[in-house]
């Protein structure tokens, strides 16, 4: 079989998707693939670059150069914020056509996935021979299909050292601290800040709250209180995605609602919305202290979580070990699919973490969304043991960080 | 000399503020002050917790307790924003009386530094003995006297780090981002952004805004047009005290003018509030890139520059030295005064890196602000290879990340 292959990397970056990449092409070489003069191409900037031909060939480049571009974070190749539809997706198999492509890898979320599906329903309706793959890449963590994608146990690492350090923070200079976390849709990450208590005796975070459960601003506002009343502080947890009862999203919402006031100080969007409308709330509400209002202050950690230099060892691993199989079950035969990862012994077994790989269908994963399992959730503002024991095995060890 | 020896942290934490009681207690001990039934307490909370007579007994803690807490971030004894005046130091002066204190270890920065003054003063003019010891801590790097200050070469190396992780992100999904940076009168931080370049090849940050150069709001949009017109994307470092000609905060004075629209997307203050203001203006003035707006985002970096728990090597052994030293000055002789870290090399002599201790004055530092010097200082967007010669040394070894 003497043809093209091309890999992509799409949608936001994460600390290992560097890795995935380079697992195809090592996948690829050590199944023989180049033996016979077959190239293997990278696409510049996903979708965009490949329509455009746009390329990094990769077929010969050395095994200790893709070992330092694999633990480098974001995306080598670059990615792209492109969605295609339907005819993006003709305009992309034309693109392999013309380019003698006849493995077609995409590292990406749900969206990547259904681009694959797309054009590998595309590809079989004109008789084409394309084996498309797609290669699960996430900081959310909301594939279906999987245990857990690669990129998640990095961010879930970041997420869990930044609220233990700032939960030290928190507890040096008593305060209400607020940190939102990323995960427009699903609680995975912001769960993860439940692991800061691995690090520290803190107890932070004290309070967690994601998209899962409907939030309610007085529950809210008596969880505070009751932090601080026992604690005389609070660090919260807050995912970027909250919405109350009715699916709003709660930034906007608190000022609509006007439970909290427009002078000025709150803003309907932008990097620090979410955050400063629950200060202000609590600002508003809460019990002054010796006469003062508390002290609240809220972070926004944005990009960092998905692009620190500091990946969980066992997700460079899997990510890497994603993309090599996708080779392999791409050399294997002329099949399609999304690659995903499973735990080999069930969660509570006692039985040390072992994950394995598997080919599922493009369909179970395209465009679907996989939420926080309600198991994984204990009551509306914290995180259960099922929780604790299913995220653990993937950050890596956690340092102890004590205070006097 | 039987007495009792205090040691306080004061302000913000630092990620080796701990360090430095550390050092201080070992120090004394070392010194054999703990040899005849001396003893060392530490203030809970700082002045706040001394004049309360709450404390920790540091006396005989194991070192191997010491070396756990000192590698981790905040201040492990609890800080304080307190800024005690004239009235408030006398309860300070009548704590230490009442138990038993001649030695006075306080570490923080400028403002502890006046504490330590006042207090140092007022115990002279009673004629009772006291040795009051500023221990210098700010990541703002602004004390007087001070080559550099411990705790800003960690937060200088998380900046340094953030920014290259960042740039890695903003070449993979090109576009602008706008990353603020803590410092409100000095710009140290915020420069150390510019070691990111050794980290990555990707150029970023591209800009650099510090406190000590006016912030022109046009002269800032052509800067980004410009450097999106050369390399498609931009990434900015701004210090969060950026201010015009006039000395008026950036934030404010961009909605108040009317330069930036206020149409619910700006707030006045607020966390986001300077990266989303800055963010605004550069969507309304720049020109389209392929008939759309150019993406721009914005990350308030926030608390976890100062307590994020990877410091640097330098950094830890020259905080833990600082408190060594001041302990050692402090079993002298009845002195006072506050601890200067000094290089023993001039910059641009080619020789290694080296740093000595020595003790200046409490009135050299107290209540003064040190600012970027003007040779660390290139054009009004950028550092000089001076600041790189001051800064590098100090961070620690940084990763090399690629791209394919």
């Amino acid at each position: 079989m003497r043809t093209t292959a091309v890999i992509g990397q799409s949608g936001g970056p994460t600390a290992v998707i560097n890795q995935s990449v380079v697992g195809v092409v090592q996948g690829l070489r050590d199944g023989g693939f180049t033996a016979d003069g077959s190239k293997i191409l990278g696409m510049r900037h996903g979708v965009s670059g490949l329509v455009k031909g746009e390329f990094v060939d990769l077929t010969d480049i050395d095994d200790a150069r893709l070992d330092r571009i694999a633990v480098s974070p974001s995306a080598g190749l670059g990615s792209t914020r492109d969605k295609p539809d339907q005819a993006y997706c003709e305009r992309i198999l034309e693109a392999c056509t013309k380019h003698g492509i006849g493995l077609f890898f995409y590292v990406g979320g749900n969206d990547s996935s259904d681009t694959c599906r797309i054009v590998n329903e595309l590809a079989k309706s004109k008789n084409i021979e394309l084996r498309c793959f797609h290669v699960p890449k996430t900081v959310d963590n909301d594939l279906m299909a999987n245990d857990h994608t690669p990129g998640f146990p990095s961010a879930a690492r970041f997420v869990a050292m930044a609220c233990a350090a700032d939960g030290l923070d928190n507890a040096s200079i008593p305060g209400v601290k607020i940190n939102v976390i990323m995960g427009r849709h699903a609680g995975f990450l912001t769960a993860a800040s439940a692991l800061a208590r691995d690090i520290t005796e803190t107890g932070a975070p004290h309070l967690i709250y994601v998209p899962e459960v409907a939030f309610d601003t007085d529950r809210f506002v008596q969880d505070v209180q009751r932090t601080i009343d026992a604690h005389g502080r609070c660090q919260i947890a807050v995912s970027e995605g909250i919405q109350n009862a009715a699916g709003e999203a709660i930034g906007a919402t608190l000022i609509k609602s006007g439970q909290v006031d427009d002078h000025g100080n709150v803003q309907l969007s932008g990097s620090g919305a979410l955050g400063d409308a629950l200060s202000d709330l609590l600002k508003e509400k809460l019990s002054p202290i010796n006469g003062k209002a508390p002290r609240v202050r809220a972070d926004t950690f944005g990009y960092l979580q998905r692009c620190w230099p500091d990946a969980s060892p066992i997700d460079q691993r899997e990510a890497r070990g994603s993309g090599k199989f996708a080779a392999q079950c791409a050399l294997g035969g002329d099949v399609d699919g999304s690659i995903a990862i499973t735990r080999v012994h069930e969660l509570g077994s006692g039985q040390p973490y072992t994950a394995a790989f598997k080919r599922v269908e493009l369909t179970e994963v395209a465009a679907k969304t996989r939420h926080l399992p309600s198991e994984f959730i204990k009551g509306t503002d914290d995180e259960s043991d099922a929780f604790f024991d299913y995220c653990r095995p993937l950050v890596g060890e956690l340092p102890r960080l004590e205070r006097f």
